[in-house]
C-alpha cells in the first residue's frame, strides 16, 4: 500500500464524510488554541513581515480546514491593531495528500473570504489561499518562505506502513499482544518520518519562524498502552469476528496494519532535540473524550448513539485505507460491527484520546 | 449568473471533459512557445532568483495544465546549465476559478513531478506546485511575490456578462446583427476587466517580472467580425432552432449571453499602455484551424468527425454556462444540433480561431 496514494479523509459532504465527522479534531484545535495563539503572537511580535506566510499541514477537507487559518489571522489582526501597525497580507497554504478533496474546500473559499473580511473589518490585509498537495514528509515549499506552520492530528500518520510487521497477526496496530519487534518497527518509522518532517520544515521556515504541532499521541511511555491503541484494537475485534465467520480472509487480516504512530511527549521531544533546528517552547498533553464525536445538537439521543458517532468519526478517517486493502464490499458490515462494539464499551468505561502538542521556534543562524 | 461561480471547464476525465477536449488549447500553447521561451529566458537572464515563482492563470484541468509549467522549467534549466548557475527552486501556482477540477490535477501531480525530475536530471532544483482558486480579475498573490505570469486562452473570459444586452435578441454573443450598444457594452466590460487584471498583476510581480498572455481574439478591428463570432453564431443557430420548435423558451434564449470578449491586438495594447505598469515586448497574432480539435490519432475518421470534435471542444468549455442558464435537460440535444451545423460548415469553408499574444515586462520602480 502506498500511503501517499491511499491515505485521505473521506471527501464530499455526505454522512460518512470527514467534513461531517470531524468534531473531535475541531475540539482538539479549540483546546490547543491558547498554545497556537501564544505562538503566532510571539512570531508576529518578533517578525512583522509585509506578507505573512502560514501553512496548515494535513488540512483535510471540512469545517476545520478554514477554522485554523481564520483564528490565526484574527489573532494577528488584533495584535497589529494594538501595536498600531499596518496590516500584513496573509498567504495561507493548505496542505494535504493529493487524494484529499480540495475541490470541496475551494468551492467554499469565496464565502469564507467574505466572512473573514467582514469579521476583520476595514484596514485588514488581503488573504490569499492556496492548496498544496503533497506529503509533509518531503519538501513542500521554497526555502525560507514560511513564517508559521500548524498541524493538528496529521503527524501521527506515518509516511508508510512500517516494514517487519509479519508477526503482528490478529492486530492492525500496536497492541498489548504485539511482539517487541513490531513495537520497535513502528517506533523506528516514527523516528525516521518525524525527523524528516523537522528537516524539511527547518529549510522552509525563516529564522525565528514557528511551528505548533498536535499529534494524536499518548502520555504513557508504553507504546502499546490502551490510551492510544484501544480504538484500533476494537476495530481489530470487528475484523477478527468477520475472519472467524469466513467473511474476511485470515491472510488479508494479518497483512493489514495502520500506518500510524501515537508518540509520547518524550518521544516527540527527543526527535526535536536530535534534529537540532528548533527550540521547544511548550510541550503539553491534553485529553479529549471519545464522545466528543457526538454531534450533540443534531442528534437528541446522542448518548445512545455514542457508538455510532465514534464509528463514523473513525470511518471518515480510516475508510480509504480499509477499502484499499480489503475492497469496499465489507465496509458497511465492518463499521456496523465496530459501532456495536464501541456502544458496548462506551457504556462501560470512560475512554479518551490523548493529544501531544509541541510549540517550537526555529533557531537563528 | 455569477461567472465566478459558474464558469469552469468540464471536469473529470470523461468523453465531454475538458481534459479530453483541449487539443486546440494545447496547439495554441505550442504555437506560442517561442514567445514564452523568449520571455522566460529574458527574465532569468536579468533576475536569477533562488526560488522562481511562476503563475499559470486559468490553468484548467487536463494535460495542458502541467504542459506550460514543464516547458518553462525546462527552458530555465537549460539556460542555467549554460550559464553555469546552480538551479533555482521552482514554485508554480496553478490558478483557476473555484469550480475548476483541482482534484484531478492534484491526483496526477506525483507522476508529473516524477517525470519532470527524470527529464531534468540531477542538480535541478525542487519544484513546488500549488493550486490557487480565485478570479484573476482580483488579487491572487502577495505583493511582489511573482516572477513570471502565463495565461493562455483564459483572458477572453470576462468577469461577468456585460450589462445592457437586452437588445441582443436571438444572439448569444456579439454578432453581425448586434446593435452598436451591445458591442459597446462588451468592449467596456473587456476594458474594465483587463485593466483590473493588469493592475493586480502589476502589484504581484517583482520589478522586471514578465507576463505572456494569449487571448482567443481577432485580427480585424470589427468586434462582430466572423473570425471571432462565427463559432458562437452557429451555437445560437442550434439554440434558435430549438426555440422555434418550442424546446427552449424565447425569453430564456434572449437573456443568454456568453461572458467573453475576443479582443484585437490594438485593443489589448491600448489597455496595457493606459495602465502604464508594463512595457510591451511583443504583440502577435496567430491562427489555428477549428479542426485542430480533431483527435487525429484516436479517431481514424477524424475528417468526417470534424463537426463532432469541434462540438465536443466547445461543449467542454461552454456546458457549465449553458446548464446554469437553461438547465441540463436540453444539453444533449443542443450539442447534437450544433455538431450537425458544424459538420456542414466545416465541409464548405475554412474556419479558424485567431490568437492574440502579448509579451510584456513590468517596468522598474
Amino acid at each position: 500500500m502506498e500511503v501517499v496514494q491511499v491515505l485521505h479523509m473521506n471527501g464530499g459532504m455526505g454522512d460518512t464524510s470527514y467534513a461531517n465527522n470531524s468534531l473531535v479534531q475541531q475540539k482538539v484545535i479549540s483546546m490547543t488554541k491558547p498554545i497556537t495563539e501564544e505562538a503566532i503572537s510571539k512570531l508576529y511580535s518578533s517578525i512583522t513581515p509585509r506578507s505573512l506566510a502560514i501553512a496548515d499541514l494535513g488540512c483535510s477537507s471540512g469545517p476545520n480546514t478554514f477554522f485554523v487559518a481564520s483564528e490565526l489571522i484574527e489573532v494577528v489582526d488584533k495584535l497589529r491593531r494594538n501595536l498600531g501597525h499596518q496590516s500584513p497580507e496573509y498567504q495561507v497554504f493548505l496542505n494535504d495528500l493529493p487524494g484529499n478533496d480540495f475541490n470541496t474546500i475551494f468551492k467554499s473559499l469565496p464565502s469564507f473570504l467574505n466572512k473573514l473580511s467582514k469579521k476583520l473589518g476595514t484596514g485588514s490585509g488581503l488573504c490569499f489561499i492556496s492548496g498544496v498537495p503533497g506529503s509533509f514528509y518531503g519538501r513542500l515549499f521554497p526555502i525560507k518562505s514560511l513564517h508559521f506552520v500548524h498541524s493538528s492530528y496529521g503527524l501521527q500518520w506515518l509516511s508508510k506502513v512500517p516494514e517487519r510487521l509479519e508477526s503482528n497477526k490478529g492486530n492492525i496496530y500496536m497492541a498489548s499482544t504485539s511482539p517487541p519487534g513490531v513495537l520497535r518497527a513502528y517506533y523506528e518509522q516514527f523516528q525516521s518520518d518525524f525527523s524528516m518532517f523537522l528537516k524539511c520544515r527547518a529549510e522552509e521556515l525563516v529564522a525565528g519562524g514557528r511551528m505548533v504541532l498536535t499529534f494524536l499521541g499518548r502520555s504513557s511511555d508504553d507504546p502499546s498502552s490502551k490510551e492510544c491503541c484501544y480504538i484500533w484494537e476494537l476495530l481489530a475485534l470487528a475484523l477478527n469476528d468477520m475472519v472467524s465467520e469466513g467473511l474476511i480472509e485470515e491472510g488479508k487480516m494479518d497483512s493489514f496494519n495502520i500506518p500510524q504512530y501515537t508518540p509520547s511527549p518524550s518521544e516527540v521531544k527527543s526527535e526535536v532535540v536530535k534534529e537540532g533546528s528548533f527550540s521547544i517552547d511548550r510541550l503539553e498533553v491534553s485529553e479529549v473524550n471519545w464522545n466528543a464525536c457526538d454531534r450533540g445538537f443534531s442528534s437528541p439521543d446522542a448518548f445512545r448513539d455514542g457508538g455510532y458517532n465514534v464509528a463514523q468519526c473513525m470511518r471518515a478517517v480510516a475508510e480509504p485505507l480499509l477499502v484499499s486493502h480489503f475492497g469496499d464490499a465489507i465496509i458497511e458490515e465492518v463499521f456496523r460491527r465496530y459501532k456495536e462494539i464501541l456502544s458496548d464499551r462506551l457504556a462501560k468505561e470512560k475512554t479518551r484520546f490523548v493529544n501531544v502538542t509541541v510549540s517550537m521556534a526555529k533557531r537563528k543562524g
